[in-house]
């Protein structure tokens, strides 16, 4: 039996994971906003035993599964929002839909060390992470029932960490969810009428513009999105059209890693910030899917996530993306 | 000249508020999480010349304006968002649109004392609030430029407040959020499908279960939504079908007063969180207005708003709002 469920806002397209078992999560229902600096981590290496057994790792061939030796370390959540257990059901009761929570959570931990940013990582160790993800990427989407899976990072505890060694985090889900989805039906709708991509547009965009461009490599770019949600928000996107992560190249991942880190760097420049990312990638299974474009949002959570924002959907942000993308290029590394 | 611009994003529907000149209020880029207690408060009577000149209060007739005597304030913000400023404008630039920074945002302060959150006001205090929210609706609804008007209140940092004195905050609109249109929406095509409001139907399905309801008064009902966002979400909501908060009568205003004041009471009985309130109100001057059923979200920010919950528009709740309805129920007041 699932351990949670996914219920159906009756009135608006917004489904909620009930998901109890994660009240018992160190920290998780606490209004403190740093963890305690002194406790033992289940992430360091060492520690093995205390996270569910690992389905990925980078790791010193001479070492078995579960031990030290790891350089990036995939396990399953051991406080999942969604399980893989049983068959995906739906049930509706009057207005009020559910469907079973059945998916996949699993974790990226992203050094054996108590790092606490991605900015105190190395080239190489960023290359194996973003690795990592392609790699789980491509095992779980073989399975039919996930439709999406979303891999995303949260850290600082004001951004949603509830754990403060380095680590992000890989959800299946058995639906799109709407901002994809959302995102996904604009992209096509503009490929339908234009046939071109919207952002391969924006792209062109920006760089005749040149004003929210921080930095390029020979395959990606980083900018400020025009309507920027949080200040200092960067996109990183391919220059070249192109749907899924899954399909990056080596080449393409070490270019990435590249830009990610200097971006948190230059951010880290000008303000210690909790922050998130997430990688858009196409839906999956999507018979018309080379109309997407795959990118990562970068947000760091400078601002706060106040009843206007919730209450509405938009944002008020207090640093223009031109400003930010001058700044972030200013940065000294 | 407006000091701010909203920008919509080139893909999906998501306006931002650029407001440069908001990041000159106090705290606002920092990361701490409380404001410094000793520093002196601009909401507390006596210090009526910090803020904008008031545009309405409930105070002793025989005090002037701007003086120490009120028991509700209604100020500008003076770091707006948006302003009442010049008319809105609509520019074009390829795929990026821009509306011209215009709107009203207002502060309700809650008390002429220091307080730290709407639970410590008496009944009165809180039914005069209320009121104050009715009659800023009105006065400003019959500006033609505004199509809805957004209260809300930001308790504690971490839901977004700048400043610790209780207070709430009013915005103006030259468009409707997408969070509203959505639910207006599907309200009006309920409507045309069944001729039934869907909020009525919901309020007829939970009075039956009654798992989820936590108390009533004649005229209103206190339950833990279906799908919750958070851990003891709660919505106040009119059982007599209603589309607008303007048209409350004060008998109403008194019973609303009393609820909001017990769930705010009830929720503190069981976690000290930070919070968000929102009235979801019918857009203004809609010619189906009738079909839209008004009512208060309050939102407690005991879990975090992660990169999950930005990448996908979903939500994680770690308490089942059937428990969540039980526990508030249950806390002696």
């Amino acid at each position: 039996m699932a351990i949670s469920e996914l219920r159906k806002d009756p009135v608006v397209d917004r489904w909620v994971i009930i998901a109890t078992d994660r009240s018992k999560r160190p920290h998780a229902n606490h209004r403190t906003t740093e963890t305690d600096r002194d406790e033992p981590c289940p992430f360091c290496a060492g520690r093995e035993a205390e996270t569910p057994p690992e389905v990925f790792a980078y790791r010193d061939p001479s070492t078995p599964a579960d031990t030290p030796g790891w350089r990036v370390r995939v396990v399953p959540n051991k406080y999942p929002a969604l399980t893989g257990l049983g068959d995906i059901s739906l049930a509706k009761d009057s207005a009020y839909v559910t469907l079973s929570g059945v998916g996949a959570h699993e974790v990226i931990i992203e050094s054996p060390k108590h790092c606490l940013s991605m900015a105190e990582l190395g080239q190489g160790q960023v290359e194996e992470v973003l690795r990592a993800y392609r790699e789980r990427l491509i095992a779980l989407q073989s399975d039919q029932r996930w439709k999406s899976i979303l891999i995303y990072k949260n850290e600082g505890s004001a951004a949603g960490a509830t754990l403060e060694h380095v680590h992000s985090q890989l959800l299946a889900l058995p639906l799109v969810p709407r901002e994809i989805d959302h995102e996904w039906r604009a992209l096509r709708s503009h490929y339908d009428t234009t046939k071109r991509c919207l952002y391969c547009e924006m792209l062109e965009t920006e760089r005749a513009d040149g004003r929210r461009i921080i930095f390029e490599s020979a395959a990606f770019i980083a900018f400020c999105p025009f309507a920027s949600r949080f200040p200092f928000e960067i996109f990183l996107m391919p220059k070249k059209h192109s749907p899924a992560f899954d399909a990056v190249t080596d080449e393409e991942l070490g270019q990435l890693a590249f830009m990610l880190r200097q971006s948190l760097q230059r951010l880290a420049g000008i303000v210690d910030a909790p922050l998130n990312y997430v990688i858009h990638s196409v839906p999956l299974r999507e018979p018309t899917r080379e109309r997407y474009h795959w990118h990562l949002e970068l947000l760091p959570r400078i601002t706060k996530i106040a009843g206007f924002e919730l209450a509405s959907g938009y944002y008020i942000n207090t640093v223009a993306p031109e400003i930010a993308a001058r700044q972030l290029c200013e940065v000294a590394l």
